[in-house]
């Protein structure tokens, strides 16, 4: 299955030095790399990023391929004077550095702000942390799960009666990743005219309350603690707002359906499609305060009819006549739906061990199609290629370094 | 309560026309606006973006608030001739357009892309839908929940045994509108070398994706579908690995713990933590393939111990050995932790008639801080403004068009 799209060079010539690790960082490189940056992963020579460890198949991790897309890989001693020399050169070099080790690790290493903004005033020295200097836990580590913990995520999320859930979507990692892309791109904007760089950094836990900022309005309005909302939007909402049972009765054979209290043709269209026509009009129904007062017997119109028919159906058919809905889709059918591959939003990463990996590409349509994914680099694929073409480094200067243990090329990775 | 930072000047001279409402796209363009740029909200005359009705309070809306802080209003009528000459004229003048009405709508008011971009080559014209174009679902309304639920994200969050849940972070809003600034951000970068403009269009549905690439990664190792894990990770994970009870029994007490796969250390620090020094090295528990095995004794060992513990105690004493921990925090606890105002995390937004109103501000620092958050617009309170700096027009020019009801400004919005 060939990529829709092409590279794209919104961010052709910018160099990224990226010295991050499993997810959160690496998300975000990799959506730089997805516009066209050329971004270098530094990795240890033993294993590298320790994400390459993570659900891995025979030949490569699924983990670390699909968040490392289109990214170049330099194996590199970090503790050797030598390595250490190398990333300090390299930084010289780059528009951006990024970084999301433990709290401490990356001034020990001796890359620290102040050192790498010496050596270079014009880089974009970017980190993600668990928690923001200045927080009591500022020197704790975290993982995604953490983060949702400690940023409100969980305790709104779960049913009303039940524990707090962690959310599948790993909003801790990839979206603090996200946050941190779109404070690395307006500083490199600013420095196409000042030339001068800036230090951006962003914490796991502050970046959550950015995702549930619906609640602290609603805390505004209501007092707090917001409380858990099983299906239903933090915001309260008026029925049916809900996810209704289909015909199967599987995991997934539900159909959300939503009516917007700020369109009331929403509720009508619905009574059409429920073949309750008789109902439109009808008072005890007729505003968004009538149904919440009516609860009960809204979700039971509702679910009358959508357990007659099965989720795609009740899409299709509440869908058309204009009323929000969706079917609840789980990954397999998503991975299996054809329009996603012809539109490039799901992408075969072509890697040398691991064929036909189906992967979700960067979702924006630039000029009609998303960028196309090129396999996730071999550990020390491009030490070479980025050794020489930033530093100038002669073949037998490669050579000697590598003899030394202080870097790795592919010609030993494979 | 003053806020911390300044206005960035990441994008200070680039001009946004936005059209868009309610909250994914106005996620989007605020972000634009914490960079600094200069975001002019085109609302309608009649009470504006709809969301200024939806969690309104006595004077404002708070969820009007929290999504258009440091932006502009415009309020112009879009269906009279006089005002789509102005939106127009505007669009000629802008670098960025952004909308997210229902498909097929800004075609129909005459700014589609094919019109805007030939009245200016440079723009960069970017749209949300629900749903891209060529899925069968491309006419189709859509919300957040519609969102997360034909994206995948409902069917791997919730309880195993249970029903899908939405998780209560706006991910199909929010989420969906930083993946477009990014694109936006690329797209302006690129137009520093070329001045051309060009078209970013993203749909809701498919940014979903991105935000569950753990799952696919887990399904593409293991098949799918990839299940709902509660409290756990979609990946697996070796326990401890969850959401453990704390003092207290409310519906927040709870302190998340976990043990990395990829440090070992983690688990003997736990034990260490628990007062069970005699198991570190114990082969009933030394590996995480052990410990899947037991489980069940693994999770009674350190409930054992959280439950003595509330889940503030739990985190310091958990974190400050190394461990991996996060209290389960609720809103009302983020709200009310000091060290989050002092970082400007949250800030205070002076609006003129909601007060103290203390909101999550663009988690990024930029050198040391987060930008500053100045009010969301009163409607129409930069009519004036706008269309004298962007337009040149005259006092007497505009004078006519408000008596004409083309345009609504402050005088009238007071």
């Amino acid at each position: 299955m060939p990529s829709m799209g092409k590279p794209l060079a919104c961010l052709a010539g910018v160099r990224v030095l990226d010295l991050s690790q499993f997810e959160a960082g690496p998300s975000c490189t990799e959506a730089l790399a997805w516009l066209g940056a050329e971004v270098v992963k530094v990795e240890n020579p033993k294993g590298g990023d320790p994400g390459r460890a993570i659900l891995a198949g025979p030949g490569a991790s699924f983990y670390f391929l699909i968040f490392n897309a289109n990214k170049k890989s330099l194996a590199v001693d970090l503790k050797s004077p030598a390595g250490k020399q190398l990333v300090l050169d390299l930084a010289a070099k780059a528009d951006v550095f990024v970084e999301n080790f433990a709290p401490g690790a990356i001034e020990r290493l001796g890359f620290g702000y102040e050192a790498i903004s010496k050596l270079n005033p014009g880089i974009v020295y970017a980190q993600v942390k668990g928690f923001g200097a200045g927080s009591p836990y500022e020197d704790n580590l975290a993982f995604d799960m953490i983060a949702q913990a400690t940023g409100g995520v969980m305790s709104i999320s779960g049913e009303p009666d039940g524990r707090p859930i962690k959310p599948g979507p790993t909003l801790g990692d990839t979206g603090t990743g996200m946050l941190l892309a779109i404070s690395i791109l307006g500083a490199l904007f600013e420095r196409t005219g000042t030339g001068k760089g800036q230090r951006v950094e962003v914490a796991m836990q502050d970046a959550m309350l950015h995702y549930i900022r619906l609640a602290f309005a609603a805390q505004a309005l209501r007092g707090g603690p917001v409380q858990r909302a099983g299906a239903e939007s933090v915001s309260g909402a008026n029925p049916p707002c809900g996810i209704y049972p289909c015909k199967g009765g599987g995991p997934n054979d539900y159909v959300y359906v939503y009516t917007s209290r700020t369109n009331p043709e929403h509720w009508k269209r619905l009574l059409a499609v429920l073949g309750h026509e008789e109902l439109i009009g009808d008072p005890r129904f007729a505003t968004p305060e009538a149904r919440h007062a009516r609860e009960e017997e809204v979700n039971a119109l509702v679910s009358a009819w959508t357990r007659e028919h099965d989720k795609h159906e009740a899409m299709r058919r509440l869908g058309a006549a204009g009323i929000p809905a969706g079917a609840v889709l789980d990954t397999k059918e998503l991975a299996e739906e054809p329009t996603f591959r012809e539109r490039g939003i799901l992408q075969v990463m072509d890697d040398p061990t691991v064929k036909d990996y189906c992967m979700p590409a960067w979702p924006v349509r630039h000029n009609g199609a998303p960028p196309a994914v090129t396999a996730a680099p071999l550990l020390g694929q491009h030490t070479t290629d980025v050794l020489g073409s930033w530093l100038g480094l002669s073949e037998g200067e490669l050579e000697g370094l590598e003899r030394q243990n202080v870097v790795r090329s592919s010609r030993q990775a494979r």
